[in-house]
């Protein structure tokens, strides 16, 4: 049995977890299209159970829908205008530079995972990408938890990550392009949990496998039946398991299987000269999943560029469905106005947005382009173990966040009858 | 075995329908979610064999999300700025009167029902609403069709509906506020299919009950089991079955149970004067679903507004996600310019729009409202109970739309090896 202990507010929200192992998952790029192909071949009955038993609904992400961008409004429970993480990538106009959003010092909320340590619960976040631990981990390791990713398994010590020799926990470290990035994750969580050294979990993969693959593949069946499996482990510990995504998955193709891109930097440039700058903010080190290209673009304009003019222009092109001022996008998608452009841009479904066709290595994608970014990718599965309590299944039915999950896991479960 | 007919065309598209009962199932109101509710409760045991042997997928439908303009879209294979139909409902500024779109009249494109009876095939067209008829049967009674609603089922007369004696057939006639009202428009399709008087039908029934439940509620769960056993009649019969929705659903409430609604005219009157008028192009003769609220709206501006200023207002209100000129959302929704206002708003998840509190009776709604309209009922299911060929399964990852369903049912299938 988890001890008792007392509820903590972190950003304004309050939680107060169950006795019980509380887990957040976040398939990252799971679009629920993969959960359907996968449980309609019968290839995920712990799902299926918790399809009729618990709660299984749609959430709304976090515009531009990346990865930093909803992994960080989750673990802190607000939206990026209080968090800060906007992107993956801004550009900062002080500095005159394009920086990375991979560490902690950007963020500018704490994560809810320092106070669940000191209320007396034990920690641990997994991650599949090294590039998100340092956000997660911030504040919690001083606390006595734990964090750390699978890409970099090896490498962790007591002292950086609350853990060590976890290779002998969860497996061999594997490569961050490969679906086991994933299940390694899981699978931490799932031993940390039987061992006893954790009691809420945050578990988040990569999109690697949603990236190469639609839902009906066989290599993305194998990989959702083995995330199942892991799931089924955490129920039978007893686990309250919340699961959600940070983002969809498209396919971003014409119909001849070619990348579908908007080069906004090449656009702009013929129709208003040079000093355009494009800010793709899916841009991280991993380009193999993407070239860089999503649904989402910031664009900077040059001094004395006629704004209105700029957005018309960039409205008219196909594949184009928003087209925002820097204080509109900032209000609709709650950003932080001091790391956006003058524009936001969203493209469609099937189209991505480049800076120029110099700036992306294509070939990368000889397989196809799947990504996301936008509003397409905007829908993401909202999964809960149990029965809801009737206000928190209003909530779920409403308007309701991928963010809200930890709260819900915490809060929302019905007692037994 | 249907005889071999020449392929047609409509519209620029191509149908070449194989030699099998071809039927498209129109889904009202049908999102996502109900299908994966009732399949992970076992009460789909047809659709769960097509999802895994044939494809399920998502498609865009047509903006705005209402009944009209996605059945009119479905029938012609074309988008509202080519078949005219934009809303149930529009201002005629010329004639100055607000006007049903219910009527073949209004229609802008034909239908591809007679050219498929020319070809050769029999043809039945089933709604559940009455309103929807008059489109449907254009021109087809004349080529030797079959057109008729459940709601009017006993007033079908040959001359005008090419079948009499239709409750022999297919019962008697619904209530249109039930669930019968679509179960009848599916046994309707069946019975006609197994008596060998139909071979190519299109089968739409009414979102009565998608409005009354969220997709948990047994009583929807027992609906969504009637349309499961009526798909796996038409199953039996060899059919090819494609099925899709014109819309989603979502609760349009505030946590509290009550409808969220922005009053447009009655802000913009607020702001800048009277003389705005709002139409809300959801409204129809079916109140009791929803109350005329959507979350979409056509805004004509009176003589000498301030269209910037306007749109600004608008856009700064709380649960507005789009705000459009008449020229961009035209080109945006591919939508008919002269049947449209001077302004296009459209609300996000969990808010619809309204004129005034005095034009709406909410008392209607006590249930819990939900409604449709917007963005986030854009995405609905496409399924097709076959393998696709490969050239399809490549369109039907990429932008599919609803509307595509009848060529992907005739085109699209995979000999079976």
């Amino acid at each position: 049995m988890i001890p008792a202990t007392e509820p903590f507010v972190v950003n304004g929200r309050r939680y107060a977890p169950p006795r019980r192992i509380v887990t957040v998952v976040c398939l990252d790029g799971s679009a629920d299209e993969y959960l359907d192909a996968a449980l309609a071949r019968g290839r995920m009955p712990n799902l299926q159970r918790i399809a009729a038993g618990g709660y299984r609904g749609m959430a709304r992400a976090q515009m531009p829908t990346f990865t930093n961008v909803n992994n960080s409004s989750i673990v802190t429970g607000v939206p990026p205008a209080v968090h800060g993480i906007g992107g993956n990538f801004f550009y900062d106009t002080a500095a005159g530079e394009e920086v990375m959003m991979n560490s902690a010092r950007f963020l500018r909320a704490e994560t809810l995972f320092p106070a669940a340590q000191k209320s007396g619960r034990k920690v641990a976040v997994v991650t599949a990408k090294e590039k998100l631990r340092d956000i997660f981990a911030s504040g919690l390791i001083e606390a006595g938890g734990i964090a750390f990713s699978s890409e970099k398994a090896r490498e962790a010590v007591l002292a950086t990550h609350g853990i060590e020799h976890v290779e002998s926990v969860a497996g061999t470290t594997p490569s961050i392009y490969s679906g086991e990035a994933s299940i390694h994750v899981l699978r931490a969580g799932v031993r940390l949990a039987e061992a006893g050294r954790a009691d809420f979990l945050y578990l988040s993969t990569t999109d690697y496998m949603q990236h190469k693959h639609a839902p009906e593949d066989p290599e993305i069946l194998d990989f959702y039946a083995a995330i199942d499996l892991e799931v089924g482990h955490l129920l039978k510990l007893g686990a309250v398991v919340g699961i959600t995504a940070d983002h969809g998955m498209n396919a971003k193709q014409r119909p001849d299987g070619s990348p579908n891109v908007v080069f906004l930097e090449s656009e702009l440039a013929e129709r208003f000269g040079p000093g355009f700058r494009v800010i793709l903010p899916i841009t991280d080190p991993y380009v193999v999943h993407h070239g860089a290209l999503g649904s989402f673009a910031q664009v900077h304009v040059p001094d004395g560029a006629d704004v209105a003019a700029v957005m018309k222009a960039i409205s008219a092109l196909p594949g184009i469905t928003e087209v925002h001022t820097r204080e509109a996008a900032a209000r609709l998608m709650e950003l932080p106005p001091d790391r956006m452009g003058d524009i936001v841009v969203v493209s469609g479904r099937d189209a991505v947005l480049g800076r120029t066709p110099a700036y992306h290595d294509l070939k990368a994608l000889a397989g196809g382009l799947r990504s996301h970014g936008g509003r397409y990718e905007e829908m993401v599965p909202f999964v809960i173990s149990e029965h809801l309590t009737p206000q928190y299944l209003a909530r779920a039915r409403s308007d309701v966040r991928n963010f809200d999950i930890f709260e819900f896991a915490c809060n929302g479960v019905a007692r037994k009858h």
